[in-house]
């Protein structure tokens, strides 16, 4: 569970405010477990695309799935380079310069090669890693991937080894001669919370209570 | 205001669960506004990056700014091959089957080349329109930028033209022969709101109201 060193000369250094910058195992992962996405990265015929995915963590291991025709974990799977970032936005900066408005927000890169995962064993754990992580009880309640199922799923795990995370907090950081203006300034904390309680499915049969991990 | 027709042939074509896919102008806009950030995939050396971003609009350019000396941006401003893509998380969607588990979301991706913004109206335009989609209201309280700061302000814009949205919503879709099974399905919304009110500047000086766009 040790990350390959991040050396100032890695690609994934953090040139610009460096001050921003951590290369902690720790805070990576922890990022990496509340972000619900990453954001994939890869080339094809020269193109960069991004496509957002859903992501599970097992150790220092990320896994990435979806249908077997899926164009973006075909390619991955090829062991094409690819980056993934997952970022989670903690509110707006409201500074009493234009110029100076941001953002605080911890976002984490990871660069690297993916491999297949063509075990159903680890197929199924990961699934279950991924769910677990977004939900956790939901994986014993429900229904368990079929055989036939974990062979339509493709998977790709990525190594969670080059990679380095950037954390903005904390309140604006005005130029000094700005801070006597009298315009508000601070910051607007924002989160993704449930915002509308659950939705149970119309088909729901009678008699289901709703789960005591999603209350 | 026309989007280049987006053709089956294209290269943001959505090739898997077409019956997600979008290409209505006023759609993709409004996921671009809605979306508090962009997700920036790009080239370097054979190697993908993918960098989370604040963008702005003004009709159908997107821009991006941030330092000079930023390294992404100033790969951009060369008029390499990049992707932009915005992603807005609207939920958990809870299936009676592990596999059928899912997100709903809404989710744009452009591709296409950019150009360095270097006359400073635009840069201001871009700026307020970048401040008033995320806070609308700051643009006329914050003091404004000056010319050395605009100096300071490298910008891209991207035409909004090879661009595509993909979209789930609604309840699960289980294998018809799991309706029956006693396991409670449905969504779990969520949205990125404010969680903690207002957190004022520590420097903020004695007097200063919070503004009515803020409260």
């Amino acid at each position: 569970m040790t990350l390959k060193p991040i050396t100032p000369k890695s690609r994934v250094r953090v040139r610009r405010l460096a001050k921003r910058a951590v290369y902690d195992e720790e805070a990576i992962l922890a990022i990496l477990d509340e972000a619900l996405i990453c954001h994939v990265g890869f080339v094809d015929d020269e193109q960069p695309y991004v496509i957002p995915i859903i992501h599970g963590r097992i150790g220092t291991t990320l896994y990435f799935h979806g249908s077997q025709s899926n164009r973006m974990l075909g390619a991955l799977s090829d062991g094409i380079e690819m980056c993934a970032t997952a970022t989670i936005i903690d509110g707006l900066v409201l500074a009493r310069s234009a110029f100076h408005h941001s953002m605080n927000y911890r976002s984490v890169v990871i660069l690297g090669r993916a491999t297949a995962v063509l075990d159903p064993d680890e197929k199924t754990r990961a699934l279950e890693a991924t769910m677990e992580r977004l939900k956790p009880g939901r994986w014993a309640d429900a229904r368990p991937p079929t055989d036939k199922e974990l062979e339509q799923t493709l998977m790709v795990s990525l190594p969670i080894e080059e990679a380095s995370a950037k954390v903005r907090s904390g309140p604006p950081a005005d130029d000094e001669e700005d801070y006597d203006l009298p315009i508000w300034a601070g910051e607007l904390p924002l989160s993704l919370t449930p915002s509308n309680g659950l939705v149970p499915d119309p088909r729901l049969i009678a008699g289901v209570d709703v789960p005591g991990y999603l209350q």
